[in-house]
């Protein structure tokens, strides 16, 4: 039997877990079913569920440790959900320890922005190189920097909150007290904002605004005008990123990308204008996409227990 | 014998050297007299002749490397400075491979900024932490990122370009090619060029206007506002990296630290808008003073040589 280890990743409404051996390949994997409105008792025995049968199947001899990939700030030390707002029923509770009562086995905590931004280094874009920092967009902004093949999450487990870097000193108000992040300007609940602003529709999705912008009359212009602008912020948050880290790859993901199209070109541009450290590495320095979408993070839950020895 | 390095630090005009043991205790140490205006070969010389003196008075035998401070941005495999404002005569030079040739021994080069941030963590103010930033300002603002004890340098070296940071996205233009830089907003060149849009004065130097800060008529009122401003554009620079990497300890450095007293209200009180992480972890993450001054990069070099094995 061949040493594997089981990656859970906790969406905002589901559960996904997988056994994946060394070398990254998936030996099984399974789905949750529990709709997460039932509340925590209900996830956490998912969540155990999941994780048992999977051990289950493959044997303990061979399992090298779980990895758990959750949205919100986590205490990793602690092993708890600071602060969630998707899952607020798991917020301040002991779910590492509580988890690991139950299996009788470690777990190790992860963000799963992080955890995706493993994955990716892992089995994704990113296989080639030991640096880089994944951006998540989505209705939200999210982050995970990767630093010598690990995460970067600083002391409480809190580094890589990209989406509230700063793009518009006085720009949209932001529900982390501050105002002009980059999530505000450039995830889908901006550009969304955005069309009502341009008075393209009162309920246009991300998706309705890329089909827009494909039109030749004056909708598709004010799509592209949305898109332009939403790439100028997501430029000057790469800018920032680069001229701090120098690293050889930034990867984009989430649901937005299908737009890349469109916001790309003004997203370059910024990048370019706004940062020397682009222009003078630009064939070496790659701003590329994502390729694992959704499985990012299932990946880099599994791989956790093989890179994060001392998180306690 | 006990084991030594030696660090040397190249400054704008001058040089330093000195021989450091493991504890981080100065054994020796020379200062350079050549003046910088002679030109390439004058430097090198001199560079090399210092390390000399100091390797000859201690012994070949305890010897365990050399490190190199040098301002501008380095290409860390290749050992050579590719840009450097102060020692133009220097660029695109194998500095490196030169002075190990003279010297018969291995040379480890860095960029001061970064040598610095490795002094303050080995013997100054970051020394019971292994991540912090360094900021240092002076006519430019310069920094220096260390995680897990280590300097993160990126890999062309031009990792911890934070005077590079945009912070006001339609403010003064950057050498750099940018605008906005916090270097053309926070640094010293930045507060007099305030001071003459202020029509305090066309040559008052940032220490003039700091003495100013102190008056109670119409100029005080006046410098007060500039270094509110210029604190205000630090703190947001410290929110984007508070955010980024949510490290315990971010050290400011250089020659406006006098200033503290003025500049360092609208700091706070901006990195405390701008970071809900600092807001919720406060009091462990401390935005403080940097303690070693001008020798931070001497110690920062002599400690290369111990971290620093696998750069080319």
């Amino acid at each position: 039997m061949p040493e594997y280890s089981i990656g859970l990743d906790l969406g905002g409404t589901n559960l996904r877990a997988a056994a994946i051996d060394r070398a990254g390949d998936v030996l099984e994997k399974v789905s949750g079913s529990t709709p997460f409105s039932e509340g925590r008792d209900a996830v956490l025995a998912e969540m155990v569920q999941s994780i048992s049968a999977l051990r289950d199947r493959l044997g303990s001899a061979g399992l090298a440790g779980i990895g758990i990939g959750v949205p919100g700030f986590i205490l990793i030390r602690e092993g708890i959900i600071r602060n969630s707002n998707n899952l607020p029923f798991l917020e301040d509770f002991p779910i590492r320890d509580e988890i690991e009562r139950r299996l009788s086995t470690s777990v190790v905590l992860e963000n799963d922005a992080n955890a995706a931004a493993l994955g990716e280094k892992w089995r994704g874009a990113g296989r080639e190189v030991d640096d880089l920092v994944l951006l998540t967009l989505g209705t939200g902004i999210g982050g995970g920097i990767i630093s010598g093949g690990r995460v970067i999450r600083g002391f409480a487990g809190m580094a890589g909150e990209v989406g509230h870097l700063t793009v518009v000193p006085n720009g949209n108000p932001c529900g982390c007290g501050s105002q002009g992040c980059v999530e505000k300007h450039a995830s889908a609940t901006a550009v969304t904002a955005m069309a009502r602003l341009m008075q393209l529709g009162e309920s246009l999705s991300a998706k309705d605004i890329y089909d827009l912008a494909h039109r030749a009359d004056e909708a598709g212009h004010k799509a592209r005008q949305i898109w332009r602008v939403m790439g100028e912020a997501l430029g000057l948050t790469l800018a920032l990123l680069i001229n701090t880290f120098n690293f050889p790859l930034y990867l984009l993901g989430g649901g937005m990308l299908p737009a890349w199209e469109f916001f790309a070109p003004s997203m370059l541009r910024t990048v370019d204008a706004r940062s020397a450290t682009y222009r003078l590495t630009k064939p070496s320095t790659r701003i590329d996409v994502a390729t694992l979408g959704n499985e990012a993070g299932l990946y880099g839950a599994a791989r956790l227990p093989w890179v994060e020895t001392r998180n306690r």
